[in-house]
């Protein structure tokens, strides 16, 4: 479906989906069960032009006067955003993140799946996580050419961040989550996705601080 | 500041700000000195007369043809949102996740501190995660009054995430960091910010798979 929906629509409109989608299940969550594109508009600050122009890309979706279904686009975009082959995934730092990481296992993916755990210390190695055993990194790259892994979580801490990124992405990683949120140095061709807990919180006080309204939001709900 | 920032800038401009400070920041990582109005929109997808507006708020920081100081900007943005006062945390959920906050407890602001740390299972209750004795959920409501704290963290899992956070929110919470990317219903003064680190991957592995060019972007940098 991913590589379908690239042939067909435009890459600008791809590239939005994942904020539509975002906005559009903090909608259904609010109980919205239809938004009409100029309304949409004021929430994601996307010109509703172009909200129009990408939705129809999808078909006939919206009605004048009564707007887009809701459910039904969260159904097109979770599809496409769904990656429908299943993603092995190494989570590289085996500390209490990473093994949070590994017993959650994105659950509400199954095409997700945590299939290696690697640590630099000797007192972690060998241990099992979620019935996994800890692995050397002096071992990552044989590992994940082995079980076909080219995306890796990455829990490592900030001073190793870019380090640990290098030698991922000399073994063949593409795609790197990084718990680390000072910026990476990567080739063109490997994507890196930060989780930054702090400026989340950081937003979150400054919302509580200054704003009374407005109480559900999330990452680009702001 | 945050106060002052609230009395001079539009409610608008305000909340703008956490988004404009991510995209800067990112931009900053990526060497990227000096950005015109016209080329933050496309970035963003705000409009550019927007923008040149709510920077205007903050004093004559942009030149015609030379266009607006990234480092600048962040500093300023970054003062806003870096809250000026002690900002005692509580983690409830003392789980792999719980403790891995506990023991990184956002470093990077002196600001933020985790103060009190809550589980409902006997056998975690009494041990201490990185100095910090974890407490019955039962006294949450009395610990958090005598501490002072109004922020909360929740590692609960999504099941019984709804109700962990009307336990919350009845105790005095106003501002919730939430890992369970379920939606949950609060009063309108409470804010609810979501870490859904599965539509974090999901949308890495959709770049990833789909885009072969600009490879950083970040939540909102989509």
């Amino acid at each position: 479906m991913a590589v379908e929906a690239e042939l067909k629509i435009p890459n600008a409109t791809a590239k939005r989906i994942p904020l539509y989608y975002r906005y559009l299940r903090t909608l259904a969550e609010s109980n919205v069960e239809r938004i009409k594109s100029q309304e949409f508009s004021q929430l994601i600050q996307i010109p509703s032009a172009t909200i129009r122009r990408d939705f129809s890309h999808f078909g006939e979706l919206g009605r004048s006067g009564y707007g887009y279904d809701v459910s039904y686009l969260i159904e097109v975009f979770g599809h496409i955003l769904n990656t429908q082959v299943k993603k092995p995934l190494a989570v590289v730092g085996a500390g209490d993140l990473g093994k949070a990481l590994a017993k959650n296992n994105f659950r509400r993916n199954d095409n997700l799946q945590i299939e290696a755990i690697f640590d630099n210390n000797p007192e972690i190695i060998g241990t099992m996580v979620n019935g996994i055993e800890v692995q050397s990194v002096k071992d990552f790259s044989k590992v994940i050419k082995a079980k076909g892994i080219t995306t890796a979580i990455s829990t490592v801490p900030s001073k190793y961040s870019q380090d640990a990124v290098n030698h991922m992405v000399e073994a063949g990683i593409t795609a790197i989550l990084n718990f680390a949120p000072g910026r990476v140095t990567v080739p063109d061709n490997v994507k890196v996705q930060y989780i930054d807990l702090t400026t989340e919180l950081q937003t979150l006080i400054y919302f509580d601080e200054n704003f009374s309204s407005n109480h559900q939001f999330n990452f680009s709900n702001q």
